[in-house]
């Protein structure tokens, strides 16, 4: 693997799953492949999950870590070419991006949305500018429209936890778990990286087989077509709770009216009486989570919610990454 | 030990100086006891001495250590329950405390007061939360009613540097030497956890045997007698310098009238003239100190002073407390 | 070397040079060297390459790193003697630079000018106290005056990167390359510190036969002599390119007027055009540079550019100090 910006970028999610859950199993079994190998990890924006996890994650396999807060430690970059700068950036991306890359042999970026014109936000252009011009493999950390380690967690979670009874009646095997991602409420305009991100990856972990997936999102809050193709849509929640085994609980800004914060009718607020419609769902939340807001606490104290067990799983998604990039170093 | 946050953690003070100064004398010799474990430091409030001594006793013990300014990396964090979070606050402890409990063996939390409300402050509603919910030992960086790291390397020091000449006219042994915590002057309202905190290590020092203990401090700025029961009060500084061995300077807000500055008597900042009172006493401050408003520079930069040796002491401290977490780590 | 804050501290540039590229050559071959030392890098003010640099050199060398970003995580330090510390500084320099020698092998700092007082930064208070108080070896990571980490990578990118071709008409051996420090414009006041060490650096370099030097400065520009002795020294740029095999492009404030920024003539802007003058030279920036400012993008984006490759030595000089540093440590 030589980047991990996408789940395009993941030959097979069943089999990347099993290679995280082998490292789960056996954390420290790989320190030779990161010995003398360093892992900057930059951030544009703040981060606590995925900046400890990934941190962690590369100690394990032996790595040194180098952490720049570019946002606070650093100075505003400047991403256009043709540009005489004598205004406010210091330094272009283009010497900034490299330089970084000379002193790290992996390096991790966050890069919010700013969430005022779609069409620059969707191109992702401060993200592949650095890709481009740091030369070497690069792990988003988030970027203006994916989040990918977390999505990958997500699955991983997904796989780890369905035990499902098997029903002889409809053959040999098991049943495949429904997954819902249920759009919640929110105050702030969010950026919709964590919900396309999974909506990508759940398409391709359907495809693979591993589950049914579907979307319930309000009139006005659907996601990129980009991101969805072959999901299920509906804009009933209660409906798409119907048999659900998990429900993925999120947040984000309208797409269509890019940035903005629609009025919704009532009732998307998961809770206990909104789970009884399912199959006694997990239910899932990237954190942080706004408390009784998107989500009631009576379920996140309660049995079902999984939401620390899937953080936990940031660590093992993130090592895995890291570990088949290591491998495939030159 | 499976937490360290206050003097009733620690069985025999004696004993746990003995394991500090062992310490001090082989530094690397437990470098097996961390190798693959991790030490999250969270800073609520900045740190110098704390940050730096705590991170290297980690990384002596073979630990790796991943910081976390939380106040200006993170977000604000919610600790009441049945909020609906549609304020400020990002994220709840519940949710925050946990996760960081899953990528770390051990966390050191800093968590200043905010010395508005002595009741919420002291009833350190936010610090036992954030140990509640993480659910792995935790050491105190600092609370907001104790500072118990410090407090060890203060004793550490006493004991260390005291050197009585014997007296056979009061029989065989040595005697103990006469410890003086001294309120001193200061422009800004700190908080009560660094006094607090000295004045109940002394307390159970002195029950068991190493010192006397006697504390000074002006009408109005008498700290709670949960921390002090046991000790010499006086309100009369000179009176309680004389035969002194050590004296303890540091400012504190008032108690009583909570958070406030009061005014005060003259003659309460410490200086060689009323080191003339002492048994040439040596004298410690835990840092930052503001020279000449509480404690002279004639004095920090004379032969009584302990303040550098002290804070040196903080990494034995700090080492000898994350020894015993790791010895018991499950 | 038992400290490392200008040329001065290097008896041999030719020699230091030459341990450098045997590290780059083999660079984790002294990881025993470092073992259980402590790095700790003190900032007040922003880095980006020397800070992921200084920090990886060190980690080549088995060392541990302790980051302290003093400007943003700690508080204001007090550096005049025998004031009443009753404003806003919290802390004095005798007591902060002396505990992070308590807790720290070697320890590099970043304290730039204020550029309002020139006596005052050219006096290097600041970091002269740092050194004294300490206790320890100091790496300069940028002081008021002189930058010589930077400086080492340059010396060390040119001598690396001049492959002359023998010209037997002027004896057997190879003639020496012509480097020019060539003053560019900005639209902010710069420190000159860039300048000074880079022009202190060269000119004991030519003095060991390494190199012949020149610098272009514009009326008012002139850096100090104290920096410049045994330089040509000229205020006409295209006079001084001809013939030029590196040009070194730097802004920097004026020296006379200090930290102003005055009017200067048209044509200080190195691009291709002027490039034409020259011995098809090497282009060599510091950075961060401002495109089409100080220096036009067709350079940087062209063949004679080696400002990423400069960057990149970053890491080799920091090495090599580093290292001397560690074998002379008691």
């Amino acid at each position: 693997m030589n980047k991990f910006t996408s789940v395009h970028d993941v030959p097979n999610i069943k089999q990347f799953v099993t290679d995280a859950l082998a490292l789960k199993a056996n954390p420290y079994a790989n320190q030779d492949l990161g010995k003398n190998k360093t892992l900057g990890l930059v951030f544009m924006n703040p981060s606590l999950r995925t900046r400890l996890s990934t941190q962690k994650a590369a100690l394990n396999l032996g790595m040194n870590v180098m952490v720049m807060n570019l946002d606070k430690e650093g100075w505003a970059l400047e991403t256009q070419d043709g540009v005489v700068m004598n205004g406010s950036t210091v330094e272009h991306i283009r010497e900034a991006a490299a330089v970084m890359g000379e002193y790290c042999d992996i390096l991790g970026l966050r890069s919010f949305p700013k969430l005022n014109n779609r069409e620059e936000d969707y191109s992702e252009d401060f993200f592949n500018k650095f890709v481009k011009y740091c030369g070497i493999p690069v792990i988003s950390l988030e970027s203006a429209t994916r989040h990918p380690l977390q999505s990958f967690a997500d699955i991983l979670t997904i796989h780890e936890t369905w035990k499902p009874i098997p029903n002889p009646s409809q053959g040999e095997g098991s049943r495949r778990p429904k997954v819902v991602l249920a759009w919640a409420p929110h105050i702030k305009a969010l950026p919709q990286a964590v919900p396309n991100s999974f909506a990508e990856w759940m398409c391709k972990a359907q495809v693979e087989g591993m589950i049914d997936f579907t979307i319930a999102q309000p009139n006005g809050y659907e996601l990129s077509e980009d991101f969805t193709a072959g999901a299920q849509i509906t804009h009933n929640l209660d409906e798409a709770l119907v048999g659900a085994d998990y429900i993925y609980v999120k947040n984000w800004s309208s797409y269509a009216e890019y940035g903005k914060v629609l009025t919704y009718p009532d009732g998307w607020m998961m809770n206990n009486e909104k789970l009884k419609l399912t199959n006694n769902a997990k239910v899932m939340h990237c954190l942080p989570v706004r408390r009784d807001l998107e989500l009631s606490s009576e379920i996140l104290d309660g049995p079902n919610s999984l939401v620390i067990h899937q953080a936990g799983n940031r660590l093992w998604a993130a090592q895995a990454v890291i570990k088949a990039i290591l491998e495939d170093l030159k």
